[in-house]
């Protein structure tokens, strides 16, 4: 593997579609994966695994049951397994995932913003 | 475990010293731990794992053995399992590592800069 330093505003200058995360880093069986969030995702949750999220631009929120969490930039969470939320953005944020290689996007609920394959940038 | 977000910058706020990485979340079986660098760390690697920084603020370069890597905020870069590496800064900088939790900061160095039971912040 070859060792390269990666920019988070570099990578996002290369795509422009929201809720399609695109992979930039591997550290063992862990992918790191940016995705530029605008408006509501869909309520899900990973029966399998927790997942970090941190903010690099702008205000995100993520909804769960009964409380929603406000982060902006400089903010990270970590959303144990099996725990329901739904991602949502007012205006369009870029956020970096941070789970195990192969985790769906959209966990156990599937439909159609699930993405499959994703790309490498 | 209580869910709750985490702003970088404040947690840097909670301590001084250097090169002594504090815990901040937990991800599975793996650690967010924010550093202070600077100066000279020593050479080492991590026989076991792969281990990945981000910077916070600041600049911060890890030599490699046949290059120097220099990362800015916004930067990151994973380096591979087995792979010497000796961090460094000219000037203090912030730096937030990734690794499995119980991976030691010297990996298979050892010496006098070896921290053990890092403290949560």
């Amino acid at each position: 593997m070859e060792i390269k330093v990666i920019n988070f505003e570099e990578k996002f200058s290369k795509f422009s579609e929201r809720f399609s995360p695109k992979i930039i880093a591997q550290m063992n069986d862990y992918h790191f994966k940016l995705v530029r969030s605008f408006g509501d995702f869909i309520w899900h949750r990973h029966p399998e695994t927790d997942e970090a999220f941190i903010v690099i631009d702008g205000n995100f929120q993520i909804d769960l049951r009964d409380r929603p969490l406000h982060l902006k930039a400089g903010d990270m969470v970590v959303i144990p397994k099996g725990v329901e939320h739904k991602p949502y953005a007012k205006q369009e944020c870029k956020v970096l995932l941070i789970e195990p290689a192969g985790t769906p996007n959209t966990g156990d609920a599937g439909g159609e913003l699930t993405k499959t394959d994703l790309e490498w940038i």
